[in-house]
């Protein structure tokens, strides 16, 4: 369907049967050995690989992409490149071998409190891993996005189900995946997707036996739905799910006297960037001192905010029947964008209330996808209350004046985020090593993040070799060192 | 009770109630804020004084563990010495600071696909740990056991469920740290403990909203109970449990050839070893060729081993049942050791079966803690149908003869097990950054390690700074590296 018109268009995409995700999951467990036994060059240049054929298909995938997401081709043109500098990172990072995280410890007769063998550890892929590509992310958290290019750094063949949001945009990334690696030489079987609508796909995915793993971004109910289907199974495996947050924002008092005006609008800018669609869109602003001036900047860029359409129907009529129950609420002020009643378009509407009313009414702290935000008046002396009382979240924002130094509200947003931002926006995530796209519960099901380079180890595990001669050993262990990796001998960092 | 006579001596211990185990975990949640804040270099220092104080009462805890366990005095100084070479251990590598994975991006202007700010990552405690103390390891794995020692090193408060069958041992060894608290100048709080045998016990501290995360050794039976515990919990919470393993043997009919008389010696001795009550015993093995002198070499073994009584009522009982019953199948060979009928000692026993018996009767194929293994007379053509039946294990052994090279059962093997041997036996865990001690399920509930230096990261988690300055930065993130500490900036490691 085109959220512009919401009218469907194209071919449809049958609906997978039973047998045939069966099938994708084995073709994938059959790439496991295999794959794992590439050399880190393969490897790597695969990944870049399939970065080539994305870029070549570059023209083709915006436009189908624009025609099922409603998201306006800047956007799609900027997720493409951030999707194709995603595979390039973990290409330079599989070449180093850091991931493999090898460490010697040499045999030793006078070691304490008893002599020690030799040991050497290495982490090694886990096994299939599968991904449930997000609606809102139709690149960079889809078919081939993060978590599918750190699984295939990692060595693990991978299992997509796509998100039926964007199906042809799903098909034609995984043509070019698999355009790579008939370019390397490598087995189809190790990248396989799935297409479909029904729930008994994801049962079907997360209870096989071959699947090893689970990247999911999504909302929190088929999040924790898939950490319960792990939890059934009789070998519970690991789900990463990246289940949403609120972002909370905290602007302090003296903040507000400094720079209430551009504040508003920035903060306007971040909760309705891309239709609000954004899991770092900020939900939830505290004022802790004087909030006027702010909500007037917010009110006055709602008048030039231009209309962008939601990404399916389900996204769009949970939205319009959230927002118009929280506008019925008394003593709440709601400033609402006016925009044509057409496809997937809604009205942004943004919520102003005291702290009493927000402490009143919980479903103002609940997620609500979309163009909207709540801000609360309260006072600076109502944060710590706030902070302890708050949910696990992706982000937590804190806005300070020039000079001004809270240490201990630092200390205590530490607590409930992934990521701390200062004097910012928490939309905008930028893809590096220093990067942590994850969260406390229910942000997310682990403590891992899945952005950046360090997404990588959530699909490894360690195993050491004792006692093994060079020959049996896999090579990052190996004497000499024949790949040239980083790694610790006997406490020593280097290429030893 | 003294398992060598079975009978009750000394003091008892009460049952700790509700609200006393509350109070613990109350307790060290109000040190959570304060230890977090403290200095590398005292904590490091806490971790030694522990050291210290553990080593100052060493004769008194030998005597005590000696009376509450059965273990003899030789093994109970050992594993005094392992403990306390763990804490030495993360006090040296608490103080490289390694464990913070300090990791910084600084501000980029030119970053692709967009500007990148400036963002620094540090791993910060997870807050209150959990530990259950194992029965088989009243030191190593107990009050201030690995799991303890990484908690405290990673800056997590600990709250000890004391295992039951050596309290005595457990108040002595909580003293031991509680003065090493006081002589470093530290809250009582950070450290805490709870006795007790009713099972409510542990309902109540994994589900408790203040603590973040659970260690644990011990049996199947307990280790999914905290799994399903934390998962029934709103906020559910890591739960480290390492529940036993088979650690099965594989020989090849060549090693056999050459030194199957040296192998059963070795691996019999592996199999009894305090009494056959480590994780890593020997469960399982696989003769690959002609198992007639291996056999013989255990029967002699057998006449001249020593008597040793087993840890607890418990596991006695249900060891002289599970063995009895095993015994009554027909067509099994089983070699026992004469003992006297006293205290909590039981017989060894060997079964020897051939492949198509044990594959008849899965019972001999789950673990049975005690003085006791399973040999398997196979050939080698089994061997991959025997791995790839395999739950996962904590460790799997390989025995080849001189000179013989079998990667695809190196590689088959290392997709079941977390610790690799070859030629030698599982028993024996080196403590040092190589080791890996965890497994696929059911070993481990997780793909981490609870020995050695890495299983401080299981009670760590990662959060971002983004654009905060110096003065609002944890000191690891903060320019100038004042703590000296090992960083990755812009992709280069050192003390930058």
């Amino acid at each position: 369907m085109n959220p512009a018109d919401g009218l469907a268009f194209g071919a449809e995409y049958p609906e997978q049967t039973h047998s045939e995700v069966i099938a994708a999951i084995s073709s994938a467990a059959s790439a496991r050995e295999p794959f794992a036994a590439l050399t880190l060059a393969k490897r790597a240049s695969l990944l870049e690989a399939i970065a080539i054929e994305v870029e070549n298909l570059r023209s083709h995938l915006v436009a189908i992409a624009n025609l099922e997401t409603g998201l306006p081709e800047a956007r799609i043109n900027g997720e493409i490149s951030r999707t194709i500098v995603q595979l390039q990172l973990f290409a330079a990072m599989v070449r180093t071998g850091v991931h493999l995280g090898a460490t010697i410890d040499l045999a030793d007769p006078d070691y304490k409190p008893v002599a020690r063998p030799d040991m050497r550890k290495v982490n090694l892929p886990i096994g299939v891993v599968a991904v449930f590509g997000a609606s809102n992310f139709p690149f960079a958290y889809s078919v081939i996005g993060g978590d599918s290019a750190a699984a295939l750094a990692a060595g693990c063949p991978v299992v997509v189900k796509a998100h039926p949001s964007h199906p042809g945009t799903s098909l034609l990334t995984f043509q070019a995946v698999q355009k790579a690696l008939l370019s390397q030489g490598l087995s189809p079987d190790i990248f396989t997707m799935v297409q479909g609508r029904s729930p008994e796909i994801t049962h079907w995915i997360a209870l096989a036996d071959e699947v090893a793993a689970i990247g999911f971004t999504g909302s929190a109910l088929v999040g924790q739905l898939l950490v319960d289907l792990s939890h059934s199974r009789a070998v519970p495996i690991p789900v990463f799910a990246e289940m949403g947050s609120l972002n909370p924002i905290f602007i302090t008092a003296a903040a507000l006297d400094e720079r209430a005006t551009a504040m508003g609008e920035n903060l306007f800018d971040s909760a309705t960037l891309g239709s609000g669609q954004f899991c770092t869109k900020p939900g939830l602003i505290f004022l802790g001192g004087d909030g006027a001036e702010f909500v007037a900047a917010m009110r006055s860029k709602m008048g030039s905010l231009g209309t962008q359409p939601l990404l399916n129907k389900g996204i769009s009529e949970r939205y319009n029947s959230v927002v118009s129950a929280l506008a019925k609420h008394p003593g709440v002020e709601t400033i609402v964008g006016e925009v044509p009643d057409q496809g997937f378009i809604v009205q942004p509407t943004i919520f102003v209330l005291d702290y009493q009313m927000y402490k009143a009414n919980p479903e103002f702290s609940h997620e609500h996808f979309g163009p909207t935000t709540v801000v609360v008046q309260c006072t600076e002396s109502d944060f710590a209350e706030i902070i302890a009382h708050s949910e696990g979240q992706l982000t937590a924002t804190l806005h300070l004046a020039i000079g001004e130094i809270r240490p201990e509200l630092v200390r205590a947003l530490s607590a409930i985020a992934g990521r701390l931002i200062l004097n910012g926006a928490p939309t905008g995530v930028s893809v590096s090593a220093a990067q942590n796209h994850g969260g406390p519960w229910p942000s997310s099901s682990t403590h891992t993040t899945s952005v950046g380079t360090d997404a990588i180890y959530r699909f490894m595990r360690p195993v050491t070799y004792q006692g093994f001669p060079d020959e049996l050993l896999p090579p990052a262990l190996a004497s000499g060192n024949p790949e040239k990796i980083e790694r610790l001998v006997n406490g020593v960092r280097g290429l030893n």
